[in-house]
């Protein structure tokens, strides 16, 4: 099932699409009414409204090694991790300003898992049966001051550093997807999620323990090699193997 | 003003306190009624519903120099930031778990500022309007994990790690308050709001340049010296003058 979360008339709404169609409800705080629109018609909007976004750093060897921060002979036993707020989501064909105050702001392609149900202290066993589905994000990050800053948090949590969607897609696998970025149409990271160090049960499991997450939190698993520069102007696409592709480009 | 959030025969609600009388209302989601309590009848919430929790690290001088980490000759020129996820806050009175995985749990006493109206962009001079009020703040941190983490994560946003309260007081003027923690009655830190490095205006205004603020995000303004170990069965109590005391204790 492809749940798409969207803007009509005026009105946000919940939906699921089935090929060209949207069925979903609107009337929010009213009577809603069940109804049907073309998914031509509809604004797409970040198919998430989270409490917070769980973010996974150095989950690709290549990357961490590229980051200039291998982990030497041993991967670490424990996934590192960071947040961003809710203030970073942005929706699917975004034009995201360049800030001011950065000179390197970068591009990581991301596949995200979207909570479906409360999540506290599950097994790695069972962390995929509370996820309601998965989607394409893009982790913007200033990567200056994400290297002077005390912690990754101007860095990764600004206003719109978080593009996801298009929509999120319930019937699906996450443990060996594709995974593609592309900048102004040439590849700039490839990979598979079967390359985590840390899987997605993994990573819900171990935050769990000590974090309770919330349905409509989202988890991003970290970035593959590649990752560089976006430049104004830029076009960013992120594909999802069975998801599909997140635009997004740079004011 | 005082401001309280609040549960009362099986529903939450805010209310404003006049001497032992809180008025409220009560009926979410369906009709609400305006009716008044006994403030002692009802069971106090931390107050505030944020969408993030910002947070402000080494801001006293005296306690960056404690923690080693002196600025040398300069102070920094940008406040250090860090987020803790709305799944850390716990209610006042709370008694918080000690957890298995850290042995080196610590108390962090702060005034906390609760935001009114939404905020970006704004000057120094403008900031402090959005504020609603202020109340007390428990910056529980994991002191080894927070050293040996990526990223301040688990050692400041597992749940109940942000104990709140115990109620907002709006008519206060944060610049030059006493702010004081006591463990088991001992006091433990003793310190003024105007010994911050960087002021609520000044971290208010540097955050909105880059992320918004919504009405009930919390700011935690940053601890003084004296930051220390807790143990179970402590009872830990941060008072600031104006507002009141917040009481937590350790399970």
């Amino acid at each position: 099932m492809r749940l798409i979360r969207f803007f009509f008339e005026g009105q946000t709404s919940w939906g699921m699409v089935e090929e060209d169609i949207v069925v979903g409800t609107l009337g929010m705080g009213g009577p809603r009414t069940l109804a049907s629109y073309r998914v031509a018609d509809v604004t797409l909007l970040a198919p998430a409204e989270p409490t917070k976004i769980v973010c996974v750093g150095r989950n690709y060897r290549e990357h961490v090694r590229e980051m200039g921060h291998d982990f030497g002979g041993d991967l670490p036993s424990e996934p590192g991790l960071f947040l961003k707020g809710p203030n970073a989501l942005a929706d699917p064909g975004a034009e995201i300003p360049y800030p001011s105050w950065t000179s390197s702001l970068h591009y990581e392609g991301e596949l995200a898992a979207v909570v479906g149900r409360r999540i506290s202290q599950v097994s790695q066993a069972e962390a995929l049966a509370y996820v309601l589905g998965y989607t394409c994000a893009l982790d913007i990050t200033a990567r200056d001051k994400q290297r002077s800053d005390l912690q990754w948090f101007r860095a990764k949590s600004s206003d719109a550093f978080c593009p996801l969607g298009p929509w999120i897609e319930t019937e699906l696998s996450p443990g060996d997807l594709a995974l593609q970025t592309r900048v102004n149409g040439a590849v700039r990271q490839s990979s598979r999620t079967s390359r985590m160090i840390f899987d997605l049960p993994a990573v819900i499991s171990y935050v769990s323990q000590f974090m309770t997450l919330e349905p409509g939190d989202v988890i991003l698993t970290g970035t593959p090699e590649g990752v560089g520069e976006l430049h104004p102007g830029d076009q960013v696409e992120v594909e999802v193997e069975g998801v599909g592709v997140l635009r997004t480009s740079i004011a």
